[in-house]
């Protein structure tokens, strides 16, 4: 596919002109002027005295687009309404929709879909619960649930602020595994009460996408909800970003040829992320792996307030390394950042072990600046578009929950993440393998089939599966 | 709009023949002897000694379609997996999809619905809340929210037997009214709980349809949520039976020349829609309802532990009749029963006043069978729809809260509803106004938009309305 090329920025400014003054000869020369180009016009009311107009104008950016806007804002006669770019306007109104599947157009469609047969279909799922997963969308829905307490980078911003992310991933969960999938954005951070009320909601959901909730809050509400429900629950900022890292750290290690079990990793920032990329390379078999958090090295010999630390130092750091990355990169194979720009130096990458191998995760700025990272890696990867090797979400989680919901699966267990991991790596050939490309771009379109199968497979074997396929002799 | 015919019933049979004895012919040799007719045959997967098929038969009804099967399942070589008729693969899967409104394919796309741009419109509603109804789908979206405690006429069937129906509901609100709705089913009874819930989840809907919900908690959590919460909240089984009973009234009243003032009305159940149909009659002029319930006639120098009954008593039955529904059925101009069937009988009938109104409303089985009470009544309603007159909910609820989104009413009053009862009945001209058409069907594509501006006018003349339009002069 083509990538689109992004030549500048287009307002579309809601202008109120007044009609006696020739207010639209001076405003288009104003736009002139200051260098914008006029798209196009478009009158949408007008009275005696006041016409209102959309005008569209292309600037060379934002800044440029808001020196055209001041521009206007000292003309007489003229009064900026709104200005809208085009992100904006593909949000107005937000970004799903919920459609029927079949019409409802004569008394025969509404006695069917409605009453009184659909009586019929609800006293068929109160004999036998389990009939909603074949009879209702609970067969393909998932629940997105966040409180806005950790969204992007931007923090504690509120459920409504929000929105617009749960519905963002609602448009990648449909259009990349034809997964139904709906924004709860709660408005309360209490761990308890969100506990209680995923489990409320759940009858109509066949999955809960944990997403952007704050850390600790974030273990203890998955952990319970986990224990809880008999259907899948995620927390995408840790698992899915620990997939997609595994994925990425099994075509590096294949490329340089070194073993999982030989690795030195070392990770900064042992926050949820940090906590779910130790342990699936724990689980996919790393044995080596040092935590480092503001005040340090993660080490047994010390006691944490922090339960998840106390876990963290109980379970890791085999060899006690003590005292903060300088200590902990000496020799390392990988480094793993989830912390903050700045964290890792030049000095740091001279010391780890031949072939360096660098996830430099934080968001939007990574914990060092790649062309300064470059001369001293053998692999790097970032969470930026903008690089190679991108670790984004976006590869993991349409593909598993589609493999969950397919086999109604109970839960997403460690083996399927690992499956679902191996799978993402797969896509990549060994042909195709190098340096620059250790994950496969969002927009292949094999890899949320080859997740999903790998995950059905795992579902199956270790028994938390409720349904194979294909399976023709089974009346659900 | 053509009535589809139903001639008979289609069932799906999903067979596995054992494929060494010639099972196929002695199948359709069955098939034809119980009198089924073969519509299709489908081979679904075959193994070396079995095959899978799907045979379609139509039957002349359920009764004889369960013959059908029966006489299958006692061929030898042939086991009946599943039987499904239209109406249960209707239901497969659910009814309705969550849609992206745009695509998502390329970098580009991606960047402007999710990260990196979707930031900045999170920034935005962060800062601004209220943009949350420009930039989400709270614009445009109600949750369909229920406990799953009143469904239909089977009561108590839980929260996953409940969603067919909300599902249902979801489709008629955007096939009649644009609306974008979502079941929300709730795995609780608790009316606390269900409070929090639905002020915890409100972030992401412009308005809450609370739905088949017993009373009295539907009364307690609907008051609760309509004080807490800024967006309207409304009953259906309460409210939207009560519009829609107000317009069927209005009309039947203008037919025979009876003013709301001078009408005696007596109302049978005194439950969630017996209270709200009172109220509206009460908002709409009329001064003398007598209210009846198992226990007899409602009247204030009586004490009830019931609150709600407590307040009716107070607030209707103004010259204090006694008795039964014998007594308060004596000179009265109109019934309206939400009972059940056989409580008004053809004495009843004859000691009303001139010109009898009949609201025969319970579901499925009237108050009076219809054609008995023919020959006694003037105008007849039901709540089925092979009866003319059909007080039927889907006539209100998609154009109230269409008109509610649009001017993001902060609440449905009752001064709204009754202009979405006016406009209902308005929809019957004077010509077409007749005793066999006092209410339009559910299918005439006028009625949304009608109730929807004259949901607006009223929402604005009460100051509730966030927004007028049109208002092009407005930045939201």
């Amino acid at each position: 596919m083509a990538l689109q090329q992004r030549t500048g920025t287009s307002l579309i400014l809601r202008l109120e002109l007044d009609q006696s003054v020739g207010a639209f000869g001076q405003l288009t020369r104003a736009i002139g002027e200051a260098g914008g180009d006029i798209v196009a016009v478009d009158v949408i009311h007008v009275t005696k005295n006041t016409a209102i107009r959309d005008v569209t104008v292309q600037a060379f950016d934002r800044v440029h687009g808001e020196r055209i806007v001041q521009a206007l804002k000292e003309l007489p006669g003229v009064r900026v309404v709104n200005v809208s770019d085009r992100t904006f306007l593909l949000h107005l109104g937000g970004k799903i929709s919920i459609q029927p599947k079949s019409p409802v157009k004569n008394r025969d469609d509404l006695s069917r879909v409605y009453t009184p047969d659909v009586a019929r279909v609800c006293t068929a799922i109160q004999e036998d619960p389990a009939k909603a997963f074949q009879l209702t969308i609970k067969r393909n829905t998932v629940a997105i649930v966040t409180d806005g307490t950790a969204v992007l980078g931007l923090g504690d911003i509120g459920p409504a602020g929000a929105i617009p992310v749960m519905e963002g991933k609602a448009m990648l969960f449909k259009q990349f595994a034809d997964v139904d999938a709906f924004p709860i954005c709660l408005d309360t951070k209490d761990t308890d009460e969100i506990v209680r009320i995923v489990k409320a909601i759940a009858p109509t959901f066949g999955g809960i996408n944990l997403e952007d909730i704050s850390s600790p809050r974030c273990f203890e509400i998955e952990d319970r909800l986990r224990a809880e429900l008999d259907i899948p629950v995620f927390h995408d900022d840790q698992h899915g970003t620990a997939v997609v890292l595994l994925a990425g750290l099994l075509n590096a290690t294949k490329l340089i040829g070194k073993k999982l079990e030989q690795l030195q990793v070392v990770v900064t920032g042992i926050g949820a992320a940090g906590v779910a990329c130790t342990k699936i390379l724990l689980a996919a078999g790393v044995k080596n792996v040092i935590g480092v958090d503001r005040q340090g090295v993660l080490t047994r010999s010390v006691n944490y307030d922090n339960p998840i630390w106390q876990w963290y130092a109980q379970n890791t750091n085999p060899y006690e390394v003590r005292g903060g990355l300088q200590e902990a990169i000496a020799g390392a194979d990988v480094f793993i950042g989830l912390s903050g720009p700045g964290v890792l130096t030049v000095d740091h990458l001279k010391k780890m072990a031949r072939d360096p191998i660098v996830f430099a995760m934080a968001n939007p700025v990574p914990e060092i600046d790649p062309e300064e990272a470059e001369p001293y890696v053998r692999v790097l990867a970032t969470g930026r578009s903008d690089y190679p090797n991108q670790i984004n979400n976006v590869l993991c989680f349409p593909g598993i929950f589609r493999g969950a919901l397919d086999c109604r699966a109970k839960t997403i267990n460690e083996e399927m993440k690992l499956a679902a991991a191996r799978a993402i790596a797969s896509i990549v050939t060994d042909d195709e393998l190098n340096e620059q490309y250790i994950v496969p771009s969002v927009f292949n379109k094999k890899i949320s089939r080859a997740v999903s199968q790998a995950v059905i497979d795992a579902a199956i074997a270790t028994g938390v599966a409720r349904r194979e396929r294909p399976d023709y002799t089974q009346s659900n």
